[in-house]
């Protein structure tokens, strides 16, 4: 059988204030495009469907309008399970009547032990679940912490596999040893969050979601397919697409999607980034996170690049600036009780890399007077 | 055919801070059983499931029990619109498959106009929807009030007529005439919001939504269900139940429904109110609306009622206390610059009727000097 994989679509998402409905909907439609054309048996969504818990309307109606798309107009099959920013119980809504069209959406964990049954393959969709669940589940209060859980559940699910079949999983967990970014969110603060990946081994198949990143994890039967769409410019290196997994010839194929506007990070000087013969190499509509070398400063950087870039994402500098909050607890306190012309003067020196000019102290002291008597 | 005809379920709604969860599905079952025992062929819910656009995860999980539980278990076709209180595009989640289980849940008005086709009956189900809506539909931007737009509606549903079937309208909106209570919200902020009787006649039954009592309109072949659960003190006096439509002997009989805990205004002074022999004649887990008949101030009252009833869900006073915060516009001038000691002479009096003891203004002064030496 010929399986689509994706996850962690996260509708409703938006990209430092940038709405991603658009970029959302050209993922989608080339993810509907890959499954017709490859005449895909199902399609596999793990987990992470919305961004937020309390989804917004317009993400409901967007994510409400593909799943029928897929499943009541196109016929297919498809086999997901809630993630951690889901929230499994409105997620849960009219999914008791989607099985009659084979449309099956797990959100709680008991789900989990009852796989779908097809001619030759069995389907376990262990939605994403907290250590907790486990607990309750299985009565067994020593299940603290997720590998433990998971391995209980592993067990479980083997009593429930018919030799000779096909085993898929699909799960929404961190398998230790992947690759994090920055835009997925930690699953629990401390404590063993993570499965170790030979506790998946009886499986045929693990299409995981979570990891944003198709090459998180390597391994020859279990996969991140990664985000459809970028979602932080740590992201920007990756390529996006999803995984065709053939469990007859037992073949894993990545399938890559265009962005509508990609991602993408600029290290340059303004004087670079201004320039013509730069930026037309570039397709201007996409997203820019850029990093400036200059260490003048430049009155309204952010304005003058947006006329060029028009969807700047992020604005920093190679030098100092990264630093410029880090000042922490007994440097603070010293700090309060510095004069405020001393300060400017050290602040300038650590941005700019160069002191202030007399005029520019002159200025500054003008300012600070001004300032002075508005207070009182 | 029979049809039990309910609405204005609100699911999620409060009282006064008292969660309803319970008391909601009291009612429920009583609902559920009555369909039952008078083997009804469908459920009609006329708009407001939730209470909210936006509702918290119990409340939706607790909709999706009690629809799951009367179409997927009891095997009840259910004919429902959402209200004005629903999100539609939230409340439209999963209904495209609901069909499949003769469940049917509109939520947008183009919908309005392919009825259900019942052997002997057609159904339309209009779900609640603003004018501008019908404008769009119609193409007419002389839509302008909700009259005119359920003219315009009505008119295209007789198109679809089919002569000889009966034919039932679900609606959510005010009907002239109705009795409104505190409780429901308003429709819209001025305009002509609400539909004359006579646009209704062509319809054997119209089962509407919206407000909540029993009797709210009185009209032969058009009828409120109200809700099943009291959700302001307003309602006290309304009994709470479900109507039962026989479209074949023409008949519609109301069937009571119990509250778990009822809502009842007492008036009477706080001698009264705490002597066993008046007290004793209610059940104290009610939720209760008290008015005070006393002048005099009652250290403590709200505390020392709610040992003898612990579910208060108003207290105020029969004389006075009405206008306590009427004070305005030029009178609000005055009073700023009185002197607080008069201020708080004239609110006593105009409160407990009757002025200031010289102790009273003494403890009075005393504070107030606090007060002042506090503010430097």
């Amino acid at each position: 059988m010929r399986f689509l994989h994706t996850a962690d679509w996260h509708i409703g998402r938006r990209l430092h204030g940038f709405d991603l409905t658009e970029e959302q909907d050209y993922a989608f439609q080339q993810i509907e495009t890959i499954a017709q054309s490859e005449h895909v048996d199902g399609i596999i969504i793990a987990g992470d469907l919305y961004d937020r818990s309390a989804p917004a309307e317009a993400a409901v109606q967007q994510l409400n309008r593909m799943l029928q798309q897929l499943n009541l107009t196109d016929k297919f099959p498809i086999y997901a399970i809630s993630g951690n920013h889901d929230s499994n119980i409105r997620l849960a809504t009219g999914t008791p009547w989607f099985p009659r069209t084979n449309f099956y959406l797990y959100t709680q964990l008991e789900q989990a032990f009852t796989p779908i049954e097809l001619t030759d393959t069995q389907i376990f969709l262990l939605p994403y679940f907290e250590p907790f669940a486990a607990q309750q589940y299985f009565q067994d209060e020593s299940l603290q912490h997720l590998d433990q859980s998971v391995a209980a559940v592993i067990a479980e699910m083997k009593t429930h596999f018919t030799p000779g079949k096909t085993h898929i999983l699909v799960a929404h967990f961190f398998v230790n040893g992947s690759a994090q970014t920055d835009s997925e969110t930690q699953l629990t603060v401390g404590g063993l969050a993570s499965v170790p990946l030979s506790l998946l081994s009886d499986f045929d198949y693990v299409a995981l979601g979570h990891l944003h990143g198709k090459d998180a994890l390597q391994a020859p039967q279990a996969r991140y397919s990664g985000s459809p769409v970028k979602f932080s410019l740590s992201e920007a290196h990756q390529k996006k697409g999803v995984y065709l997994v053939d469990t007859d010839t037992q073949t894993i194929t990545f399938k890559p999607l265009s962005p509508l506007h990609d991602v993408q990070q600029l290290t340059a000087s303004f004087a670079e980034l201004t320039q013509p013969e730069f930026y037309q190499q570039y397709q201007l509509t996409d997203y820019f996170g850029i990093t400036l070398t200059d260490t003048k400063p430049i009155p309204n950087v952010l304005t003058q690049l947006r006329t060029i870039y028009p969807r700047i994402i992020s604005l920093n500098r190679a030098e100092g600036f990264v630093e410029q909050f880090s000042y922490q607890g007994e440097k603070r306190q010293q700090l309060q009780q510095q004069d405020p012309l001393d300060l400017l003067s050290d602040f300038y020196e650590h941005i700019a890399q160069e002191p202030l000019t007399d005029q520019q102290k002159k200025w500054a002291a003008a300012a600070l007077k001004i300032a002075n008597q508005e207070e009182k």
